[in-house]
């Protein structure tokens, strides 16, 4: 385990959840950093919270920005949440918010310094969500680069590495590696549209890639899902 | 004049209101955002207000972020701001906000994708503000990559392009082209103790850099001080 310390991005979805528990197995100390930007609902917030209980993380710190000022989002405005769409993963989803991991980055880079934290850990993945450009691994590389300029952490020491632990994984291979690490995935929150009770809705793009991910990767899937899930589980 | 659009970082102190003012000159639409990201004072924000309606600029736009989740600077903390110092320029100043500049042009890249605007204009200053490493060249250049990479605005298109127009200025090359660019800097704020009368302090960092720039400029100073300027005015 390396004496280094790390920060990771929590949103509360299974990938972030993830990312946390490698974190978590790899540096002595590690934070998280919800960021709440406006989203309709607060169940991820809520889940993040509980998944860095459940791994105890150092320490959670949630930050508000509020992205609604210039909204362009499904995430973010009142639009509809698509739903059964046949191109998942290929293009630019509706449900895209604009420089998303950008800002995230950048407020992670923020705390990441004043917890003299040079480990950056981000649950991006190039597969499953390829529509989104900012979790594209030459974004990565560049954010890296700017995390080590643009900050006095950066300039003084060795630099902020980025790590993207999932980024060529696939969903079933989150769910494995997430197993392996003991991350209660029954925690996680994915839905874009759950029900007044906060159920998993079972039918939108989120809904569909985790109930994929548990089927493809034979372990037992803990979600409660509003509606029958399309796929077959082993 | 550029048909093309852009947005402009616009803190409501001189150099970003003169960032605003060029941006105007040169392009047809142009858009601001200001930041307010837990300051002690909202006089700044009150200034950016009032720049952007002097200069006609299309829109202006204000994002919360609540750096104070995390603290460590005297910006966003009840730290005393040094006065006085004689190293203005060489050290990094505790008034450093980490990863200040990246969170910044991250809003203003998501701001810009969401105008349809892929000109990213800040009013960095490589020369007085040297203490600061988000305000480097190598550090820029590398942001302008992250916004093209990570948007869909960048990915599809020409890519964003960031403009400092008064990087390599001194504060009085900045005085003299916000004057040649009908600027009114009475309107602009400074200050990062202000009276309790929303009076410029007179004697902090940043007063003595922009009463310097007026005295070296051979311009009008119209900032009311409410200590005595310790440079001689022309």
């Amino acid at each position: 385990m390396s004496e280094e310390r790390a920060v990771v991005l929590l949103s509360g979805g299974m990938d972030s959840a993830t990312a946390a528990a490698w974190a978590k197995a790899r540096f002595r100390w590690v934070g998280a950093l919800s960021v709440d930007y406006g989203q309709r609902h607060r169940l991820e917030l809520e889940a993040a919270r509980a998944v860095a209980r459940q791994l105890a993380l150092a320490e959670h710190r949630v930050v508000g920005v509020d992205l609604r000022a210039f909204g362009g989002s499904a995430l973010t405005d009142a639009l509809e949440v698509p739903k059964g769409r046949e191109d998942i993963g290929r293009l630019i989803p509706i449900t895209y918010v604009p420089a998303r991991n950008s800002v995230l980055l950048s407020l992670l880079t923020a705390y990441g310094e004043t917890r003299q934290a040079r480990h950056l850990v981000i649950g991006a993945n190039a597969l499953d969500y390829s529509g989104y450009p900012d979790c594209r691994p030459d974004f990565l590389q560049a954010f890296a680069r700017v995390a080590t300029l643009g900050t006095k952490a950066g300039r003084e020491g060795k630099g902020f590495a980025l790590h993207a632990p999932l980024l060529h994984l696939t969903k079933a291979g989150i769910v494995r590696l997430g197993h392996t690490l003991g991350l209660d995935f029954a925690l996680t929150f994915s839905c874009y549209d759950p029900t007044p009770e906060g159920l998993h809705c079972g039918a939108c793009d989120a809904c569909r890639l985790r109930q994929r991910g548990f089927a493809d990767s034979g372990l037992p899937d803990p979600t409660r899902y509003a509606s029958t899930p399309p796929f077959e589980r082993g």
